[in-house]
């Protein structure tokens, strides 16, 4: 029987395979000297996944890899599931533990490791797996290139037989526990890829610098939604801001992402300045302040903050710009944009309901919990039905953040249940705390937990990083949020210093809680 | 037991879902003094939907429309899959034949019929259908607005159980015959539309004027594509230069799409000028020649070269422009431009073979048939199974349309097999003549077919319409293609005339073909 000509499975490799055949002559990948055109990079990605089946990979075999933001990592988006295989990126900060616990979990096969991050795999207790390290410099004595060298160029026979089949299996940050592996599929991360690439206006003529770690959620499938889109993508070994700004001018950078954290030190460095081309920005993690919005702007960089869950492929959320916003001042533009919006305009579900599941009122006022469905949901934990069970109850994925739903639509958090702060039975959200405190001109970031107290029960303390050169007193600080802030609500004390960050910039306020209730009964999430 | 988080059919329906859920106060529709914005949108294509179950309307049902591109023919879009109904949307120039054709062979239950057109329907030969006027008014008094106003405000419960399930039946527009039926699905329709946006850079702030009409494999799907990006579709009854150039500047058109013939009449209109916001201008039929695309340059018109077939959800090809072009004089732009490319970046796959079925070279000279699969191609042609066995030998869909496909894997039509004129054993492309006499500063558009020769078997003759005041003798136009065309491809013989054209502006080269041959063998194809 012949196949049918009227269906095609989805699958993300399917956008490498047409820019190649279509367009193989556009640049593709560009690390330092080294460029890759599309037909070169899907020939590299052909390659891996024919050294991989010389190597035994069989079909669902899980290949892990831990590195940074190189072409072999973007390159493993391809070439393990053209393989068959499923895709686990790691973590590059992640401890020893967690490595252990994640190549065990998933049940790793083969592992391949940047060489600079090989002692974090060496002391890990992982006997079985075979490693293959990659060195990164595109030299034909580099381990990655000879398994390259070694395997046919010609594309492998696709074993996939149903879209539906998992392409990558992403670990959750482990801000609330042990590591879970979300399950993704090659519909899912199809599906996924196009809505990101509308939502933050990708096209032909785009060129995305790779700020973001590919890693976190398959880098919010931008991995495969800049091939998509036909654009190129812009390695960057290390996020170092000067190396950055070189980029945005020697490339002609149109996209680069990440979280606020990112951001700051891109617009805080000595060689800022207003770009020619308009950089759109797509910002996770915290919303932008209002003070970096203004910088942003100067520059002509314009974020589009959006937000999503390692169980939603990533951001699944975008708070849209209305045209109508543009009259408004700069707080208020802040304000709103610091909502996370709608979802993209795919196939996904996302509503804010009771513990009925009843959608809660569109008051800004009511809050309820985000749920979402759709094929940007996981299809589940790898080796986790209990908590799969639970997390999908009634339906929907739970995410476990709270929020308020507009009269206009739009979504916006107010805390993980974990992160309200109840003081003589008042809430207190610590997202507004930390806003009120960002304000003040000193202030790099700041992370507010409860505190315990024998009188209220709990209090909000600040954790806060001040920018370099920057100086401000505890009494001064908790002075200025009063000035906008309700009495019950402002910090009851300051401390200065670092705050601790996930690999991704988000600051792991589960460390502060920690460190905030040793010995005490308030449970960590 | 609870439904998957996991997954939601696609269907194109969820982006207006979405639209009017998290964006409902932007503009969604413009047609003169009426405005609809996506909340309202939807609702209207609620009621629509609504009302077709109360008029009877099962699932899979077929409901016709008959109008220009106005506001009832895009909810129709929307509300008759809404209802578990299958659109057919006719073209408003057929003959009263072909219009019983369709009606009967689609097996319509009923028929939305604007009041203008009423006249073709009433002397068909149609007894069992229910008909509801249009008057395209708005009023209370309008047909259609009564049959919204009586219905629900809300959503019907979705009868959509399966994505592959039909959303539309499109006619062929029956160059070759009778009219045949095209089936697309919920599936099809939501890639295609997610396609065509990314391939023409559709998106939040994009204002798209309907020029092209929706009936026409629903308006490239763009009826869908235009709400997938969140544009603005602004309805246009009847494509009138003076009243395009009008809402070019008055609404901020970013886009608009359609045939050569149509860029024609707008860049030699009086009102022609520059204008400040770029348009970007999806093309089909036939490719710009040099003189059209240097004056809609010189506008800020700028178009894209799409090819497809209604087998093919219309366009499933685009000639994208590359960077390197921008170096090339306007003759080589033109010629690079003319092609017709590459798939968009989805779920499709399109190649050039031989009669084995084998990829030609790409060499830009060996000619094959392009041949389609994937998502974008009909599951089949209503009630014809031998047809659509046939269209689909192999497991590709044959679209009869003859190519080469050059180095940088652009696909290039020379002829329609029927198209190519055989003169002495030497193969003539009528394209190839057709463009050489467009050069002609008189020639508005030009079309050649075989006429029979009782020397050479057959010899190029064309058909050319002058431009509006300008003129050219036979002898003169002869001459002008001698200096750059082989001798024995140069038109033996020259008639000017108005050319018989579809309602899509395609020249209909049959009706050419059937005049200079009647009485002889040579069969119309």
């Amino acid at each position: 029987m012949d196949a049918s000509p009227s269906r095609i499975e989805l699958t993300p490799l399917n956008f490498l395979r047409r820019n190649a055949q279509a367009l193989g002559q556009r640049p593709a990948v560009v690390h330092g000297e080294r460029r890759f055109n599309y037909a070169e990079l899907e020939e590299r990605c052909n390659r891996l996944a024919g050294a991989l089946r010389d190597h035994g990979i069989e079909k669902h075999d899980r290949v892990a890899i831990l590195a940074p933001n190189i072409p072999a990592l973007l390159e493993a988006h391809y070439g393990v599931p053209m393989a068959g295989g499923v895709l686990v990126a790691m973590n590059t900060r992640l401890s020893k533990r967690d490595i252990e616990h994640i190549l065990k979990d998933s049940g790793s096969r083969l592992l391949l490791v940047d060489a600079q991050l090989k002692e974090l795999v060496d002391e890990a207790d992982t006997p079985d797996i075979e490693t293959i390290v990659i060195e990164d410099t595109g030299q034909d004595d580099d381990p990655y290139e000879q398994l390259l060298a070694g395997a046919s160029p010609d594309a492998p026979e696709s074993w996939l037989k149903d879209e539906t089949e998992p392409i990558a299996i992403n670990y959750t940050s482990g801000t609330t526990g042990k590591p879970k592996g979300a399950i993704y599929t090659h519909r899912g991360a199809y599906l996924h890829a196009a809505g990101v690439a509308a939502e933050v206006g990708l096209g032909y003529d785009s060129v995305h610098l790779w700020t973001l770690p590919m890693f976190h959620c398959n880098g919010w499938c931008l991995t495969w939604g800049v091939t998509r889109a036909g654009g190129v993508h812009v390695c960057l070994r290390k996020v170092e801001p000067e190396r950055i700004w070189d980029l945005f001018d020697a490339e002609g950078v149109t996209h680069y992402s990440g979280a606020p954290t990112i951001h700051m030190s891109i617009v805080n460095h000595d060689k800022a300045h207003r770009l020619d081309q308009h950089v759109t920005v797509p910002t996770g993690g915290s919303p932008p302040t209002p003070a970096l919005l203004k910088k942003m702007g100067e520059l002509n960089l314009h974020p589009i903050h959006l937000y999503g869950l390692t169980e939603t492929y990533g951001p699944i959320m975008s708070c849209s710009w209305q045209p109508q916003w543009d009259e408004q001042d700069l707080e208020e533009k802040a304000r709103l944009l610091s909502r996370q919006g709608h979802t993209y305009n795919g196939a996904n579900l996302v509503r804010v309901v009771d513990d009925d599941m009843q959608d809660v009122q569109r008051d800004g006022k009511t809050v309820g919990e985000v749920v979402m469905r759709g094929n940007g949901v996981m299809i589940g934990y790898h080796n986790m039905k209990k908590e799969t069970e639970e997390a999908f109850r009634g339906g929907w994925f739970h995410s476990g953040d709270l929020a308020v739903w507009h009269p206009d639509g739009y979504v916006e958090l107010r805390d993980r249940s974990k992160d309200i702060i109840i003081s003589g039975g008042e809430n207190i959200s610590s997202i507004e705390v930390e806003q009120a405190i960002s304000e003040h001109p000193a202030v790099l970031e700041a992370a507010v937990v409860a505190t315990p107290d024998d009188k209220w029960g709990e209090r909000p303390k600040a954790f806060v990083e001040l920018k370099s050169g920057q100086d401000v007193s505890e009494e001064d600080l908790i002075g200025f949020c009063r000035e906008n802030l309700a009495k019950f609500k402002c910090p009851a004390q300051v401390e200065f210093c670092e705050l601790p960050r996930t690999s991704t910039g988000k600051v792991q306020k589960y460390l502060l809680r920690e460190k905030e209730w040793q010995g005490r009964e308030k449970a960590i999430g």
